[in-house]
């Protein structure tokens, strides 16, 4: 991002220049409030990262905005921008088009939306990413026990992604719980070692098996 | 598959020949005893393609073994059995020989398991289908109610499967959970509407973040 649009990135906050168009605050929500509180310069346009956090946490700012990004971010892989789809507000229309004007410079869809639905997003993004590699993990802790590599799974997880793109969630729910078929459910409850998996099956089945009867 | 191996699907029990090389009956684990019973050429090669139920339910024929296809099936998409791996197995080795030919036939990975493998596997693959499909059919129920388009979450859903390919889950996990951020996800269980969906959220963030301190 900073080499798009010719911007330092800095992690001392006695670094910082007074002169910017814009300061972007990326840091974890935890520790949002102590970077505020301590930087000077009031007269500024800044915006804070964070998928959660109001955007009233930065008023103390003369202009201030969220500039989200929806994505997953590990440190190993690079990110491509136009395949980040950016959440942004700001406290007036015309700074709310600097940001705009920013995302369509990174080539980022955007979507202005107020807080709340922003932190709706967040935890929707949770269960989209989070929660799914961790489906992925307890898949693939369980193919380590019966020694079986994991390689095995990467078309499924493939097709189940791929499916997503052209149809609901829901039209393309298959499995036991989507059947309610109790012995097999019943079965694999049985052979699940780790109490957790085991209370995550029975959780996540019952979902979607309510889920099945509503359609 | 009948039209690569000149087969005949059939759907009659009454209409099925009597000399064919291979019988494979597929259907719900709990129909499967009952056609089992009903068939009535016992000098035969059956396989069923269930992922849960043991070899051993077609012990009544002369040979007998499994066919299991480890991939999300729809209606509505044509497979391409070049991306179903098949998890195979056979009353003997000459038998279990003639299934790795027929998958070889398909262009399909194989692999030669026994039947509980062949079951964990099947409860890896309910994790990480099933229940992926369903953390994105709940990510969509919360976008519905903020009035967001599911859109939104597709480059999310393509990185988390993508990044897959290449490291493993635990190494690439993200997210308030994996940082044990309990403000942010108290916010989130806060904000959730849905008694069941708040309990999926705690209880997955707990085994996320008991995984994270593992690491």
């Amino acid at each position: 991002m900073a080499q798009i649009t010719g911007a330092n990135a800095c992690t001392d906050l006695l670094a910082i220049t007074s002169n910017a168009d814009l300061y972007v605050i990326s840091v974890p929500d935890a520790a949002l409030a102590t970077v505020v509180s301590e930087l000077k310069m009031t007269n500024a346009f800044v915006v804070h990262t964070s998928g959660t956090m109001p955007m009233e946490v930065l008023r103390k700012f003369e202009h201030f905005g969220v500039f989200y990004p929806l994505q997953t971010m590990t440190k190993e892989y690079e990110l491509d921008f136009s395949e980040v789809p950016l959440l942004i507000e700001a406290d007036s229309a015309s700074y709310e088009e600097r940001l705009a004007y920013l995302a369509k410079t990174l080539k980022s869809k955007f979507y202005h939306v107020n807080s709340e639905k922003r932190c709706q997003a967040h935890i929707a993004a949770v269960f989209a990413c989070n929660f799914t590699n961790h489906m992925y993990h307890i898949a693939s802790d369980i193919l380590k026990q019966a020694e079986l590599p994991f390689d095995l799974l990467l078309p499924l997880i493939r097709e189940t992604a791929r499916k997503i793109e052209t149809d609901k969630p829901s039209n393309i729910q298959t499995g036991p719980a989507a059947r309610n078929d109790v012995n097999v459910m019943q079965t694999h409850i049985d052979m699940l070692e780790d109490p957790v998996y085991k209370e995550i099956y029975q959780l996540v089945s019952k979902s979607i098996s309510t889920q099945a009867l509503k359609k």
